[in-house]
């Protein structure tokens, strides 16, 4: 028995399935590219060789487009057993020139970024499409009013679109964080070999290239050690989750009180209440994100009080967790798109409360300081004994005469005066500033918005199209480019 | 279409492959105990419906031997795909009385329960076992020395089975935590319907006994709206897995020094360098305490600022981040178990180790005020001025000579004297106060916590005989106890 | 210069302030219960002592009345500046037998455990009183109609009351989690010196006896390395927490629609908005828990991946991190129980909602199951089709009619008949099982509890006896005992 | 009474001293900045009254040189402190242009932006200041031999200056994470007032620039409601202290082998073993980084599972939990800074040890392909079986004779070849690829770093001096520029 039961059973096989589902083609690109670049060494006794080191790279090719090997308890993981498949396939004598100054070390770091460089394309697809459904949602929805609620008490009025508007603005730094995590992770390790770099004189650049990353790492202990990139990406998770838990607390909360709907196939039925409708994609998203983020936690306590070194606590086990996290994740975000997508604001309703409250009383506040010279301090005293005043008698906001103003000793107002004021409608018109809910400066906004997620979506699509290119290049028969 | 193909896709689908794989045979419980419940019911219309009833529960025992339904677009979970098999093997009418004052919200939370429990048993059963390889190995070393660090730095003289010793009673600790949640989550949620009873008079004790529950849950609400016992279970696993996150600490940084040596089948070599023993089993077990420690805040998350009432926050996506923080866990406790009980101590370099450091410091400045009348201050002092001239000259401690103590002022000390006093072997026999490493006083120790282990092992077949019981009683042919 | 100024401002200058402001007379009281134990050394050179043991024990009473000596740049903690003042009133012979066997190690732990079983006794007074807040509460509202929401929609009507009793079901299993862990804790590491205890024969029961300890800790290892009571702690805190922001998120969601109200000095209004009433102390105590969570975190996360050993990672440093965290906490709960206690629920306005959802629907569909013979699927379905019909028309559930059942395919019922079974108190009447929410039951349910949280208290009380009594032991005259 | 004393004793007066303490200047800023911008207004009742908008502006600066007044029950908070203390100066209607669309929620969220600020700029000082050490550590020790570990084993030999390069490629992506935080918060909220902006035609893009700020928040919804620049915030803590947890951890361990000696001002002493030197200042450090781990966790958790909209859980309570976090962390960068930069390796010791393990068995392997044309395998076994053979024989790897490798069948290899092959020195000059650790790369690539540290550095001053200069226009005696 070459190794423990437990050790077989618990971590061998599970990691070997592991690799074999997530990462065995990565893993395939990054052997080609190695022995491609071994096949560049300018030793002459590598030269001599050319004609094997063309033969593993068919090899290679063949490989590709066979079955993952299923799992041999005598080779302890995908890597071996590729290695196994190769020394079959030629000989072992060939299958030397793949193991030239290449550690698994180097190698697992490089598919490890290349899988998650696709998880980070793949999450900045997802949260342009959110975007593009709150940024349609929101101009579809330029002046259907909504209270907003602050200190979880209705407090001004302002629009769907205003708030979908910040909703965007959340997701749009979200998506330069995204951004920004692509751009420091994606450096090549390969070619560091276990730590120290090896003594062949590997062009490494080379090789980056190849894989499509924009330069390798410039220090070779720091290629294999370093797990800041992975905890970078659960940053952009984090982040992410938490801002989304955010959105679905409100679209919970106004689909309890019918303000939101969802359409019938997202909700779901009792097993014993017959007139249920729950809004259940929305439950199941809140959860995914806490998933995502207890998930997030899994990949910090991993990197916390561990030398600095090449080590499996950022290794195959955790990519497990990654990418376990990263289907929570992306399934809450997807859940939350259609809603958003699929599910509406009820805009008579929303009106109708929103006409219900007395959140406009600020604004008979500044009415009376701006046009009846009251100080702030005044104005704000004497709307809030009239909101009181009404509470008390039963009466909504909007009742309130001129003789309810003068009564608490208040200038006299005229009737059409206290309306407009009160006019939740108007409240937000005249809110036309720089970033107020107003419906033109909020369609503004959004057609900039707009501009700018296409310009987003542009660079992802970029980055997207220059792995496949580079993929394409290291693909094409070798030979091509090596012999 | 009735469900939108994402919430189909990232919700339904997964949650059913899930509970077809970890929940069904408790599901099929759950539903059977109720069933043979209602057939209890003293209404006259139940009782004129035995004989269906009956034949309810022989299908069930029925549908007890078939594989899992495969998923089907247009049920919702497995309760309902179960229910369609009852309504095609019985018809509609008799399944009626399956339906009867239930609910998914009390029959789910009965469900997960009854599989915690199941987790918790499990585990309780890997800590005993656990704990009986660490008792096992210190019996073994019971004058094994060990230098005891504090701070990072050698501190003193202490002896294998010491430690170990320490480290069992830190796991007995969590064993009484792991059996106290037992305790506290084994109460049954079913009858408690949507979360306010029924209009039934569903006997709920009779239910609890026939699943092997301690009782009912004493208010209905609380049946299917509390989480913390889902909290409790997690509090377990992070108190054990931090402790052992320590107790790795030290046998990997053993293992470094070569101090503590695992078998061949439990490190691994490298690809790149051909010299390399990695401890590989100990790395990974780390690795799985870190995830499970990740995993415990998802289930935090997950009932955070949330609503009290019965949500999906502490279901089905819950539940499968429990037992994927279990399936690392109990991976991670087995891979720790196997190194200790495979590993070993190499005696022979603890004590030549033991004999190289100054650590036995502190009994010489005893020794001085214990015989010779220094007020501890000056023989501290004395002590550290010694300790810090005999390694300036490069000597070791062991070679301290009565001339040197006189040279710094200290009392005339006999060579045989000194020689006992800096012997870190007689420094562990002359700790046999309570609790001290003493090889007698650890050996009675060891003696005691075997004892205790017995008894808990004891409670843990009794817990697991008495749900086997309450098993077998209620798999029993169905009508020998309803009919 | 003795220490490096970062290292004085950074770590001494900050601990020594902590220490003495939260730690000094826990630290005296255990010195003083250690040279107490020298003092009953059978050894003769001890014997000969006991006067100066004696007047050891009366500096230390003296001592006790003294201001915390200001820090001074040469000692590095509290401890030293006691013993540099009790050297400088009785010269360093004497407070040579305060330092006999005894180590910082031993004394930290046992003083940290010392205020730790203080803060879990105020912390269990604490949930003690918002227990009976809630009791008192819940017993007031027995009838007082609740609609329970199950995934976000009006699920059942229950009562006030039942969702309370709900509640302090959870608090009463959080306090038994407190109860044990109190007791895993208190146990006192004391006479185990570094970590290999001592030569000398000291009575390690009698200290924990003295400290009002159940015993000393069976191994000195465990007695200065654990830090498993401290995880213990922070997990009861955790399950408290969460379950505590699930209460503040439903009083939340009921103030903002009037369904719940605070009192004047429990809200706060706004700086622009005349009319705001903000339940802003519900909204600080659900601030207060999620820092009470990330608190725990920095425990958890102290405790991992390091040695089992002496260290500071449960030092000085966590224990600030404990009582910052313990003071946001109890914070928390504080603001929680004044707002039980002085909010109210608003019972007309509870009761006007409940008649205008649809959600004893699901009692008129076994109605039909009990008095009309139609199978549960059936009555399900048809009530189903009728709650959906009479919403399209824009009428109350309560205004069906036998005709629009018949008109459905349905049974023909009595007025009187669907009346009572779709009235929301006659639903909550005859939910009158072991659980249920009958007022009847609840009633008695909260008797029970009440007289369980009286036998708590009772508990807590004789542990704060107890303690009361050992500390009044230990301060009497020395003398006294030990001469 | 006008606030219960609960709400008063746990929030009002507790916030209020932090908010004196730490917020108070930055309050005042935002104020004048605000009323400068009122007096911009172009309404013609606002231009009659620019004396009265000067002589509040002239208050205020006179209000900047008083003491924070004492807390008083009658107001809530500082701001309200601040107004009193105005309108006692000036009369209440003066006041009024301070409160002209003003709200506490836009003032708050510009009051904890440009705190944040600066604790982003004092943490990029600080991790400056580390780099420099870092860098200046490793230039010094270019060919200081290291033997670096791989899965916890020794593995390759390297340099410290290698290694020490690598963690600053870590610190140097952490600042570009840093600045990048920076850049994403510097947006202003004033001008939003409670959310939806006012009716005043406030030039927010001027108040921006009086504060710093490059640009107002676009979306006023977004200005008060989002929290993501504090989860960006300690996204940037979280990643550094992992990373330097990891630094940690080897100087610890280095520490305790010898091989890293700190100096007598950052140890201590035991208080009964007279030979400890711990090394403190790392043990707190590394508690330092599991506090701000947790700290973090303290903000996650408070933006989770709430409303968008104006809240608490990112108000007071959570920047005393962000300050209270960022002490820990602050604190822990100094000391790990004191002890990189006063600390040393000893390179003797190390030599010595990287000359006992077998660490040069790649090169070896290595060598046997280059030059003997063996197959990478061939070698790769063939030196394995040699270091087993030496190892069971007691004999070091550097003591291999060409007679050794023969009996197992090597090729001849010549004495110096073997002796140059094993050398650890000559195996790290060889590795001189891009990232190896031979001295010449890695003293360029330090050099290439010192020089991008100093663009940082400028950066950061730039930072710097542009809030100074922004804020010396501020507080420039007001009447220049508004009247």
């Amino acid at each position: 028995m070459l190794w423990h039961t437990v050790y077989r059973d618990k971590v061998l096989m599970p990691d070997y399935a592991f690799a074999g589902k997530h990462l065995a083609y990565h893993l395939l690109d990054a052997m080609t590219a190695h022995v491609r670049t071994v096949g560049r060494l300018p030793d002459a006794w590598v030269q001599e060789n050319r004609a094997k080191i063309g033969a593993l790279e068919h090899a290679l090719a063949r490989l590709r487009q066979e079955a993952v090997p299923a799992y041999a308890p005598e080779v302890p993981d995908l890597y071996f057993a590729f290695n196994a498949w190769l020394e079959a396939e030629l000989g072992p004598e060939a299958v030397s020139f793949l193991r030239l100054g290449l550690s698994r070390n180097d190698l697992d770091m490089t598919v490890y970024k290349m899988r998650t460089r696709e998880l980070l394309l793949t999450l900045g697809g997802q949260l342009c499409g959110l975007r593009a459904e709150v940024l349609g949602k929101a101009e579809a929805h330029l002046d259907t009013l909504l209270i907003a609620h602050t200190h979880h008490q209705p407090g001004q009025p302002t629009t769907v679109a205003h708030y979908l508007a910040a909703i965007d603005g959340v997701l749009e730094r979200d998506l330069e964080r995204l951004l920004a995590a692509y751009g420091r992770l994606n450096t090549c390790p390969l070619g560091s070999a276990a730590l120290a770099g090896s003594s062949y004189a590997l062009d490494r650049a080379y090789t980056a290239g190849l894989l499509g990353f924009a330069a390798p790492v410039a220090n070779s202990y720091d290629a294999v050690a370093s797990s800041d990139w992975q905890v970078e990406f659960v940053s952009v998770v984090q982040s992410v989750a938490l801002n989304l838990s955010r959105l679905v607390c409100d679209l919970i909360s106004w689909t309890s009180q019918g303000l939101f709907e969802l359409p019938d196939t997202l909700v779901q039925g009792s097993s014993i209440m017959p007139q249920k409708r729950n809004p259940i994609a929305l439950e199941h998203a809140r959860t995914r994100f806490s998933r995502a983020l207890g998930g997030s936690q899994t990949v910090l306590y991993s990197s916390h009080n561990i030398p600095y070194g090449d080590l499996n606590d950022f290794g195959p086990d955790i990519q497990g967790a990654i990418m376990s996290l990263f289907i929570q994740f992306e399934g809450g975000v997807a859940l939350l798109t259609a809603c958003v997508a699929e599910g509406d604001f009820d805009r008579r309703r929303l009106a109708e409360l929103a006409r219900a409250t007395d959140t406009t009383a600020t604004e008979l506040a500044d009415w009376l300081t701006q046009r009846h010279k009251l100080s702030f301090q005044q104005a704000h005293r004497l709307v809030g004994l009239l909101v009181r005043e009404l509470r008390t008698l039963g009466r909504t906001p909007q009742s309130a005469t001129p003789e309810d103003l003068s009564a608490l000793g208040g200038p006299a107002l005229a009737v059409a005066e206290i309306q407009e004021a009160l006019d939740p409608l108007a409240f937000v018109r005249r809110r036309s500033g720089l970033g107020g809910p107003a419906p033109e400066v909020v369609h503004k906004h959004i057609q900039q918005a707009r501009h700018r997620l296409g310009e987003t979506r542009d660079q992802l699509k970029e980055l997207q199209a220059h792995l496949k290119e580079a993929r394409a290049f290291l693909l094409m028969t070798p030979g091509k480019d090596t012999v």
